[in-house]
């Protein structure tokens, strides 16, 4: 496979058997796999020099290290929505293109099931299963609850779609105001929380949003409410969470922190009523075909010269 | 409070504070408060001999012992569904009244809550919370599954609106066929099994029922799938499950199980893909409210010599 031509177009995915799958590949295309994991150094000579689309690998930390090894790179297609960390790092000459609407059925069911656990006290069964005891108690529910989406995108729709099934009420706030659809603007947040049971932030990470849910924002829940986080960690302040989560006025279900990945010795972590998960409501067997879907849709385009979508930031 | 008349109407319920969140009683009824854990012998004098409407509290194993020590009961009020159990032990005289519909909301979303986790690996994230451990992996997800709910009751039709917005189909199963409804008869199981992730049982406990999710059943479910039951333990056959999930070949979330309690050191506890809770599907925040307002409206009905109703088995 290392018959890389002149006229050749190299590209670098981050699994194989998209073809066995999706069907042959362009005949100008020439394909290799780097899992992210593997040292880059094992990949065939020349791979590295020629590649020309590279797919990343999905949710591996670090895997960026790859780009100033790529000097024919044209196009670098990542499979998460949030890909601000990419803009900085981005080779001269290369365009960024990111995989939006992916994980919106995988973010919003684990948006919900992190919910309904906590809710129904999933994590002390969980502990009680393995210790041999059998105690029920009545718990929350998530029917009848109020929960504000904040950050109502694509994801955000997804959620309320469930929750509405659910029986729960929904509150919609965005960064604007969008009175024609009921959307709220985040600056009324402290206004809409003392009435809300669930706050769940699906925000990507922006300057505008980093530390958008801070001290002022939790301190307007009512006790016992629960915050959600499966947008990014760093638009939900840590220390201030920590602190409310302490003596236990609130509750959390975070699958995304700030750091992350969340040190193994991080006081989070011990918290009664905290549930981490570790950034995976992207990442299940629900995106794995919509990914590939868009992948090979990409190859296609690149081979044939036609413009690729998803490209970050929207034109 | 121990006033009671001749002409007193002799009320014994689960817990106080009904007539602050519902207007007064009716003048002619005398209201006890008995939570089915305080050592019965501590009532004041004479409330068993002239309790004429009982509502049992609710999951409290070994309640019914009051029954034989209740000589003026005419009606019985259980808050459960499932209330074949207390048929053969009713005193003659009395008529029993079960808790149909107030249920549906947390059942179902408890049913969706074990798929979810089981679907996610939230077992799996609890542990590794605990150990310190930030290692995500790729899961099954809910979304794009197909699901039979073996039980298309009311509870099943509340879970299936919840399973299509999470994008899950669902494939309708009852004891008849109701072709006029797509729902299909449990003969076709064997036949129905083979292509579904998800199987779950909505089932009340009846001769008809007992051990009707079996060997041939599981048997007939493909590699990975998950067995659910939120309806009553004795539907599925525990010994026919644990050879299965021994292996790692099916997997299991039960809120219900056989026997129950399950003892601390039965197997099935400690097999991996099994997720257990403790008979909580349906006692959630969402079922209290409707509880109360069924008690209130039964107590004034018997009160006022109307017919109750959610009469055991229907008229």
């Amino acid at each position: 496979m290392s018959d890389t031509t002149d006229t050749a177009v190299g590209v670098l995915l981050p699994w194989s058997g998209l073809d066995a799958r999706h069907g042959p590949w362009p005949p100008n295309v020439r394909v290799h796999v780097w899992d992210g994991l593997t040292p880059e150094d094992e990949l065939p000579a020349g791979v590295l020099e020629s590649t020309a689309l590279w797919v990343m690998p999905y949710a591996v930390p670090g895997a960026e290290r790859l780009l100033p090894r790529l000097p024919a790179v044209r196009a670098v297609q990542s499979l998460s929505a949030g890909v601000e960390k990419l803009l900085p790092v981005m080779p001269e000459g290369a365009r960024l293109y990111n995989g939006r609407g992916l994980h919106d059925a995988s973010t919003a069911e684990h948006a919900l099931g992190l919910m309904l656990a906590a809710q129904r006290d999933l994590p002390v069964w969980v502990a009680d299963q393995q210790a041999g005891r059998w105690a029920p108690h009545f718990t929350r529910s998530l029917a009848d609850s109020r929960v504000a989406v904040v950050g109502y995108g694509s994801i955000g729709q997804a959620l309320e779609k469930r929750l509405l099934a659910c029986e729960a009420e929904v509150v919609r706030v965005a960064r604007r105001a969008r009175p024609e659809e009921d959307v709220h603007a985040v600056t009324a947040l402290p206004q809409l929380l003392p009435d809300v049971d669930i706050a769940v932030l699906v925000l990507p990470e922006t300057p505008a949003t980093a530390g958008l849910f801070g001290k002022a924002q939790l301190a307007a829940l009512p006790d016992g409410a629960l915050v959600v986080n499966v947008g990014r960690g760093r638009t939900l302040d840590t220390g201030a969470l920590l602190e409310e989560v302490r003596g236990g006025r609130l509750r959390a279900a975070l699958d995304v922190t700030d750091p992350e990945p969340l040190p193994g010795d991080h006081a989070l972590r011990r918290q009664p009523g905290v549930l981490i998960t570790p950034h995976v409501a992207g990442g299940s067997a629900t995106f794995r075909p919509r990914a590939e879907r868009l992948v090979v849709e990409q190859v296609r385009r690149y081979a044939a010269g036609e413009p690729l979508l998803n490209s970050f930031p929207r034109p």
